[in-house]
């Protein structure tokens, strides 16, 4: 059986869980707890299979491990190409892509649980943390909603779910988890309550998981 | 004409004009000076196309505007996709993709610019910052040489150019900038090494282009 490695409250295996729901695939969902014992994800078990020590990873029974959660969206894509995530035309696809790596790369990154945790060891106290996760929250959301101004109808682009909706939906739990106000972004706050009423998202809220609560 | 907004030593517009070489892609190369004048991209104009205020921006002459460089390179190969830069297999391709996020999402947006601008202003001095590149270069690096250690050739992949490589190749570059120690990393060290003898790798280092040392 396929295997999703992901925590109930990570926005990067939120992205995935999205997916597999969206495309109607099976995995058997197996908690890393981030938190517990200095991070379960840091055990020799795990980065055996992760060696950025971070989740999520995905795994087939073939043997193939897959880390970093967009190229597991690309390979779902790939294989299972229906219900499609991206456009069918390239300029199309190319701007979506462009929406989900200033999520999954200028935004969430930075806002990472380990690099919280290196700023608290370098010496930030926590308003500096807060300071910081707020920053570039809002500095990536003025710049993905820049990209909506351009693109967006009932979703991120146009009126078809895509990888963008997938990455968006997390980042805004994040944002909701950490008292941003959302307010000035009204793209992306019509966006997310389109995607929250569809099934798939509903059912990979961090709430809805097993693990949700540890 | 196609256009490259870029700056010669950002690494991101490094991986597009390396991409562009390979494939024989023409574009005009617009320097965007990252820092004089407190940064030309963040000028009104460079802003409307591109609203992460980041290098690169591609544009086309019908029109369209793409930011982000995965997105960029995606792109390319999706438009032209000889020679490729993405293995055929869906599973060789996911394996490329995790390579590619692992350095584009996981270790060059915490050591960019408008980042080390930032722990500044929020009070650390020039060897807090140069902790944290190193820090977050070698964790990276790490993570990246055992995803070699299973899949590598003559080039990351294999013994074919990849986007992985396209990735690869501007961080070593940065590594080296900042005297960072790569003796541990002998695939990176291999794959770079074979890399720069490719012209088309040669032709885009950041010495090579008309705005270097500006």
């Amino acid at each position: 059986m396929n295997k999703l490695y992901g925590y109930w409250r990570s926005s990067a295996a939120y992205r995935v869980r999205i997916a597999l729901n969206y495309k109607g695939l099976d995995a058997e969902h197996v908690p890393v707890h981030l938190v517990r014992d200095g991070g379960e994800q840091h055990t020799a078990e795990y980065q055996a299979l992760n060696a950025s020590e971070l989740v999520p990873t995905y795994t087939e029974s073939d043997g193939l491990v897959l880390t970093q959660s967009i190229a597991i969206l690309e390979y779902l894509q790939d294989t299972h190409p229906t219900p499609t995530i991206l456009p069918y035309h390239p300029k199309e696809r190319a701007v979506v892509r462009s929406m989900v790596q200033t999520i999954a790369s200028d935004l969430h990154p930075l806002n990472n649980l380990r690099v919280l945790q290196m700023l608290a060891k370098m010496g930030f106290d926590d308003q500096q943390k807060k300071d910081w996760y707020r920053h570039w929250m809002l500095t990536g959301f003025r710049a993905f909603e820049a990209l909506l101004e351009h693109n967006a109808g009932d979703y991120c682009f146009g009126d078809e779910v895509s990888m963008a909706d997938i990455c968006l939906v997390p980042q805004v739990y994040n944002a909701r988890r950490f008292d941003i106000d959302l307010s000035e972004f009204k793209h992306i706050q019509r966006i997310d309550g389109h995607c929250c009423e569809l099934s798939a998202f509903a059912m990979a809220q961090p709430e809805q998981q097993p693990d949700a609560g540890s």
